[in-house]
């Protein structure tokens, strides 16, 4: 069917199964042509066809509430709810958002981006319902990576207490974006092998054995059980036990199966969990045949062949140049520990992986437990490196302040897509990192001018025992530069020129020393020389340079791709307050005090107006100033 | 026997079961004594004797590694760590921590003071045991309450998975501060009526009536299955389900079983959890018989009745005045609907629940669900209310970041003990907010400057229909002011003057303003005329006002109960800057960049110089310039 004239899903109604399978295909067919131009998602939403489809055929949405948790997984959802026409404009600037968003449609009644929101949110959504005496129905959609978060088991745990009539699918696809890791993915690993109707009697017997008194006197009745149980005890124990009804499992891209199983749930007045399998990638061969999560998210790839048409520049890309040098020193430091929260593959650790297995932890989506991990760590001596991206370490704040930094202990923590990411947009910018941890004691902060810098500061971080300390660095590759063959210790809190000057200075770190430098250059010929300063370090500030800077009466600039607000720049204005440079004359460039939207980083720049210009424009202000008081 | 002679716990090697029964009493005599002059957390303490004596037997310390989850409960173990001589300062300034502290012993492996961080810890350690060779054992104690935070669930399933050699001692009283709540609390509840040998036969019989078709097929062998299996199932599945070997009931006060257990324990090669029963403010009719959490911590009391020496003042406690000021309000505005993690006793929130028993909810501990939950309930135009503590908000700061703000959801954070609290030491100051919440879009942030504003204050937070509204609010009692009878709402960033004057301005809020106003009565005397402002509302800022002090050419001192580093005081230099004014001369008292230890906060004020003497001494600096240069 023509997808592009779908209004809303109240058409699917009146759709046979063998209708809703053309769709299905219909669909697949538009996702794997327009994400080919556009890049996205392409695998979780491959796999949620079927499911997606039979949800909007179930519930009535927006009446019923579906939510989508992580959100990157809503594009049929998108599709079926009118937005089919904007997919040539997916995940770009001013176009249509990767994740839901209330503002496109009435149907995205929760924004997400980060994991395991989606269940604390239904029991809002529920709890509202109940004191408004509605009757409609809250349907998260969680996949099973989500579910190890903490925030969504505290959810379940207070859902199933409260017996609130919430119908929970998960989405049980066997990988998040890396496959998955834990105890629970192991029970849902046991309830997958098990089938509906074929419980283990392996499994059973295995218990019975541990229990050696029991066992022998059960010894003789044991087939009889076995065959008796095989419906109850063990499917779903593990939910059950939380308080809620376990059906499933449930094959995801079979529409009777989804129905039949849906409208039990909907009739059940009580908090279910529906298992339903399903498989990432689904109908497109090399995505389903991707074991690792390279396609999990793409960019442009060519349909026939799945090759991906944009092949990896040739400057190493940031995750690599850092996890790689931890690989590198960890060889003759055997106290170094890689941890990541269910990234090993963007964090690109799969190399420390390979070679050190047993220093080496993936803790599935556990940002909280990845931190406080790394301190019970360092506690005994060893350096752990905890690998984790900006906008994610957001949710182990408490554990950075109270288990790291209180305790004063040597964690390295490596802070990935620090500034803006592009195209994930709003949930994913790492802009807020610096604001969040400057003020807290102890802690050092840096970021690389560039990939050779990047490995020294890493290694700077490696020999570091006085406490933690923090590297940032962005998403995306290197500049390029030349690799120097040995790595060397960058002395704490010391800063670097990077050009001379004497009209004015700019301070600034990472991503925005390129265009530091172009402005500086640009305001040369126009007979204004400017310094140029690489604050590597963001805490402790190199304190002697900066005095010299304002010694020199020198106008300063910052310029950092961070929230102003408690960001580097008004750490400077701060320090400057501090030496008494009262009537230093400052003016910081960096983000305004608004949520950044996606599109590519450039557009976004521009419109933020955090760019060479503008910094042109910032300090030729002053000059101008200067010649009118001459 | 002589607790004070105790230096290590090496002499519970030779003690036979009645001298450790002998030795527990004379340590609960103590502690009852002890605490009854300096307060302290004499419940959860009585509570833990025999498992603190036990533990120290069993296992050899430090070498293997006693972490005590949130850590309140440790007295037992400093008493028999060689500590008893410090309780006379127990939580008092420079004295005996009320929570682990490496500093004090060899024996405190780990610090705390939040709930739940103790098995990620103790996963850690366990691996740092292994990666070296050793072979010591691991042992995180945590109680049912804690057990039900995100963290302490991510790492059970990481610890569960890896099989690490972790003996987890479950240390099950019911109750954590208040009774407890969640599933999870419901599944050890089952455990606990159940016994070890004594499973119960109603519970099969509910599970096979759910199974109709299956029930009837089993009538027959029902009896004789519900006696085999009664050792097997249900105690224990959930953690048995997360790969944990689960021990227990086992009674908490009883060396025997005790002892037993944990050597099976030891001896076992993997994960267990041994769930251990004890009764909180065991051995002391008053704290045993508390039923609401008022014995968890307390003041000084007297021994023989109970009776607590302090009676409430007469002004209101905050908690109190916040709490019940929401509850007039929703009276009349059905829309409201209160959470708290786990605190509806020192939120003050008995009054509202039992008024409104349908919309309060409490979460148990789990900070992260209960912000997410309060956003999805206003996603559907309810209004929530969510009490939490400064210290505990850090928790669910990516919910407040992606969730609440983002969203621009119509939350009312209400902060509690913002601000130094005293005894409770560094895990407890709430005195990060301001830096890690105002950097974030959208959200309003307030202060006020007594209990009368205070309640117009929550009553302004509950008719902002524009987004998230935090209001922040001490430990503690409100000054005694005169209550007026109708609420009003206050202008959104307004601030207002206290005192007029000329000379120099200070810009504070809450509990410094007192401070603010002894100064300015200092500094007339001295002949300098000091305007004093009441800033209540810390973003957005009272722009207008700012600028007038800013074009009066007036110095400013700001002055703030916070962290000075991305503070309220770092938010008017920005803001300065941003308007012009460059040459401004604007000082910042304010809390230093470390984390500030127990103590009374008059103390802790003083320690750190915090004081209405520094703010006239910073003010008189100026004052002589201002004569040098004239």
């Amino acid at each position: 069917m023509d997808l592009l004239s779908i209004k809303d899903p109240s058409f699917l109604k009146d759709l046979s199964i063998k209708e809703l399978e053309s769709l299905g295909e219909d669909i697949r067919k538009f996702l794997i042509e327009k994400l080919s131009k556009t890049g996205g998602h392409i695998g979780p939403n491959l796999g949620v066809v079927e499911l997606t489809i039979a949800l909007h055929k179930c519930f009535n949405s927006p009446q019923d509430k579906i939510i989508w948790d992580v959100g990157h997984q809503s594009y049929v959802h998108k599709i079926l709810t009118g937005r089919a026409c904007q997919f040539d404009t997916l995940r770009q600037y001013k176009g249509l958002c990767g994740f839901p968003k209330m503002s496109e449609s009435e149907h995205d009644v929760w924004e997400t981006g980060h994991s395991s929101t989606s269940l604390s949110a239904a029991m809002g959504m529920a709890v509202a319902r109940n004191i408004k005496g509605e009757n409609t129905h809250v349907v998260p959609v969680i996949g099973d990576g989500a579910l190890t978060g903490g925030m969504a088991l505290e959810a379940l745990n207070h859902i199933g207490h409260e017996k609130e009539k919430v119908i929970v699918i998960l989405n049980d696809n066997e990988m998040s974006i890396a496959p998955n890791v834990g105890a629970i993915h192991n029970v849902l690993g046991r309830l997958r092998t098990a089938g509906k109707y074929n419980w283990v009697k392996d499994e059973l017997e295995v218990i019975l054995k541990k229990v050696p008194a029991v066992g022998n006197q059960l010894a003789g009745t044991a087939e009889r059980i076995k065959d008796s149980l095989k419906y109850m005890f063990v499917p779903g124990m593990f939910f059950e036990e939380l308080g809620f009804t376990y059906l499933g499992p449930i094959d995801g891209h079979n529409y009777e199966d989804l129905f039949e199983n849906i409208a039990y749930a909907k009739k059940y007045d009580g908090p279910v969990l529906l298992h339903v399998i399903t498989k990432k990638g689904k109908g497109y061969q090399p995505a389903e045949a991707d074991r690792v999560g390279t396609w999990h998210g793409t960019g442009p790839y060519k349909t026939e062949t799945g090759a991906f048409v944009k092949p990896k520049s040739s400057p190493p890309a940031w995750s690599a140049l850092v996890s790689e040098t931890v690989r590198k020193v960890a060889r003759e430091d055997k106290r170094i520990v890689a941890i990541t929260p269910a990234m090993p593959v963007g964090s690109k650790l799969e190399g420390f992986a390979s070679e050190f297995p047993d220093r080496m932890f993936d803790v599935g989506i556990a940002e909280q437990h990845a931190a406080t991990f790394a301190a019970g760590l360092a506690t005994q001596n060893m350096k752990p490196f905890l690998a984790i991206y900006s906008t994610f370490l957001q949710r182990a704040y408490d554990q950075v302040v109270h288990d790291i930094c209180r305790q004063n202990l040597n964690v390295f923590i490596g802070i990935d897509r620090a500034g803006l990411v592009g195209a994930d947009g709003e949930t994913h910018q790492g802009v807020f990192d610096i604001a969040f941890l400057r003020h807290l004691p102890n802690l050092v902060l840096m970021m690389p001018k560039d990939e050779n810098e990047g490995q020294h500061l890493v290694y700077t971080a490696l020999k570091y025992d006085d406490g933690p300390i923090a590297l940032r660095f962005p998403r995306g590759n290197g500049l390029g530069v030349e690799m120097e063959e040995s790595l060397r210790e960058i002395p704490i809190g010391t800063w670097e020129v990077l050009r001379e000057g004497d009209d004015a200075a700019i301070l600034t770190f990472g991503t925005t020393i390129p265009m530091a430098l172009a402005a500086a250059a640009e305001l040369e010929k126009q007979g204004v020389s400017v310094k140029v300063v690489n604050c590597r370090f963001l805490k402790p500030l190199d304190i002697p340079m900066l005095s010299g800077i304002l010694e020199d009466n020198m106008p300063i600039l910052t310029i950092e791709e961070a929230v102003l607000q408690g960001g580097f720049g008004s750490f400077i204005l701060e320090t400057a307050n501090e030496l008494g440079f009262d009537g230093a004359k400052i003016d910081r460039l960096g983000i305004p005090d608004k949520f950044i939207e996606h599109g590519n980083v450039d557009e976004l720049l521009n419109e933020i107006e955090l760019t060479s210009e503008a910094a042109v424009e910032r300090i030729k202000r002053w000059a101008r100033q200067k010649e009118k008081r001459a």
